[in-house]
């Protein structure tokens, strides 16, 4: 009953970064880790770039199945022209999009349980003419959602942060924390942790934007006039949440065993923390959307692309992460 | 010889805060710890109501090495009045003050080898007319430098981080991010780590102001305007200097076994991993100073002063480095 296993779609990204090996050594790592069976998708001459371990090209995902024990099947999607590990061209930057557009296929379509995606190269996707900030909006557009809620959260072995504003300048983010942004991405929140975690009844924490949180409007006012009014809103719905709280106290050890994931006002407040701790097995969930969607929290590494030194932590984590909310999900359905 | 023993000065801040217990306890722990001698200056009833160890109240710090063996020496400089340990008042806080202004003067004309002060309350200080900023400004002026030239460090056993912008709206960062700004820090960064820890040519990073340092301007374009001309001058001055770089990538072990200090835009950008990866045991060291002074990286925690709950860690961890700094400086003086 090859149709019954809840297979992963796990797109390679960029032919010439990272993600070819790390997707080989993740299998490798199949039985050690417990993962759920998975597909990938990409060219196969990738993978067989930069490992050699055994590769099963598969023309259908059912094919998944009975290949998994033995190899790591491959839904090869195009010729990605000359691979050459750490050298990215545009051949390569097609391949990496077609792949992404199958795999969000096959997951929208059923064939596929939960969508994992592989690092990919912003700088030769634009070359090509890709006009979605990066892959998150990109798979929220095929989704029917738009780009805007979808929400990233970065999840480690203790700790999982929001960022509420991403890839701006630090200067504008002061003006983009408005009440309606916090409240979309708290409710956001909530609800990716109870459909994909299981978590009854998330307990959120907002960390202020000002050092030591404003000091009561000390030190900046935002505190007060915006997030101490999103919080009280948020409280309204029956949304667990408390803050602001100041960032710099949220973090250790106790801090974290009090909140399921907090919501940080930028990129660094929530990146810092996550990646000083758990560098490499970061897990980047993309909430909000109607399927389940991770990727490993790095980048595709080309300065050491083909040279057998990628971490596969991150990849391991995303596809286990990746199939245990699946499973919920299902579960939840049935 | 007890006049050749290299004494400390330590303050024990609010008498009603956690500095009296925790002083104690580094006390207690100087034979485990092989703390260097030192005095506590304050109230002595302070350290009573919350310590039933013995305490041995001198009238001349020359009396601390015959008396440090068996008791915690404290050179009582006042009555505290009422004194009741989680609820300040404006007489704790002139004792506070007061035990600041003697430890300094000891330590000015040499009476004491370094300064480690206990938290106080600045909302205390400020009611009995305190009008610097912080502890840190009161120093520098007593000795002699104006409070903007001392540079706040803040140390873990493997992280040293100095904030450019301390206190300060994070909306006026970017503004106050200035080439002058950045140079000033990173020369007494870098001269503080040579006096203080002996490092020959230390090694620095400057973190980045926005995601991904900016990302070559697309993000934002203090690195390119701002920080990398910064880090030209610097370099041309011989100081080793390395960056901006991503801050969220500059962390993790393998990061931080490459650099003697980070340089961070702003404070939560410094505190945020200090405070996750060495909580309970930080230390705020000032460079810039012509003495050494050092104080744990925590306030007052009135909340749970009298409980018997504070933890010495940062403490013990502040006069240990005090202890060294002054002998390093010594023994370049000698």
């Amino acid at each position: 009953m090859p149709f019954s296993l809840p297979l992963l779609a796990v797109s390679l990204g960029d032919p010439a970064g990272i993600g070819p090996e790390i997707v080989a050594k993740a299998w490798a790592a199949r039985g050690s880790r417990a993962l759920p069976p998975f597909f990938a998708v990409g060219d196969a001459r990738s993978v067989s770039r930069v490992w050699d371990g055994p590769v099963a090209v598969i023309r259908d995902v059912r094919e998944t199945a009975a290949a998994f024990a033995d190899a790591l099947p491959v839904l090869s999607v195009e010729d990605a022209g000359e691979i050459v590990p750490g050298t990215p061209d545009t051949e390569g930057a097609r391949c990496a999009l077609q792949s992404l557009e199958l795999a969000v296929g096959l997951v929208r379509e059923g064939a596929a349980r939960a969508l994992v995606t592989g690092p990919v190269s912003k700088a030769q996707l634009y070359a090509i003419g890709f006009t979605y900030p990066g892959q998150t909006e990109f798979v929220a557009e095929r989704c029917g959602i738009a780009g805007e809620n979808a929400v990233m959260m970065l999840a480690g072995p203790s700790l999982r942060v929001v960022p509420m504003t991403t890839h701006v300048p630090l200067a504008d983010v002061p003006r983009l924390l408005t009440v309606e942004l916090i409240v979309a991405k708290a409710r956001a929140t909530a609800r990716g942790l109870h459909r994909n975690f299981g978590i009854e009844r998330p307990r959120l924490v907002l960390a202020g934007l000002n050092p030591h949180a404003g000091e009561s409007g000390a030190i900046g006012r935002e505190e007060i006039e915006v997030m101490e009014p999103a919080v009280a809103l948020l409280r309204d719905e029956g949304i667990d949440i408390a803050g602001p709280f100041s960032a710099d106290t949220l973090f250790h050890p106790r801090a974290r065993a009090r909140y399921d994931a907090a919501l940080c006002a930028y990129h660094d407040q929530a990146l810092v923390p996550i990646k000083t701790l758990f560098f490499d097995e970061g897990v980047n969930m993309t909430l909000g959307l109607p399927i389940v969607r991770t990727s490993p929290d790095h980048g595709t590494a080309f300065a050491i692309a083909g040279h057998d030194q990628a971490e596969p932590g991150a990849m391991i984590a995303a596809i286990a992460m990746a199939g245990e909310a699946a499973e919920r999900r299902a579960a939840a359905a049935a």
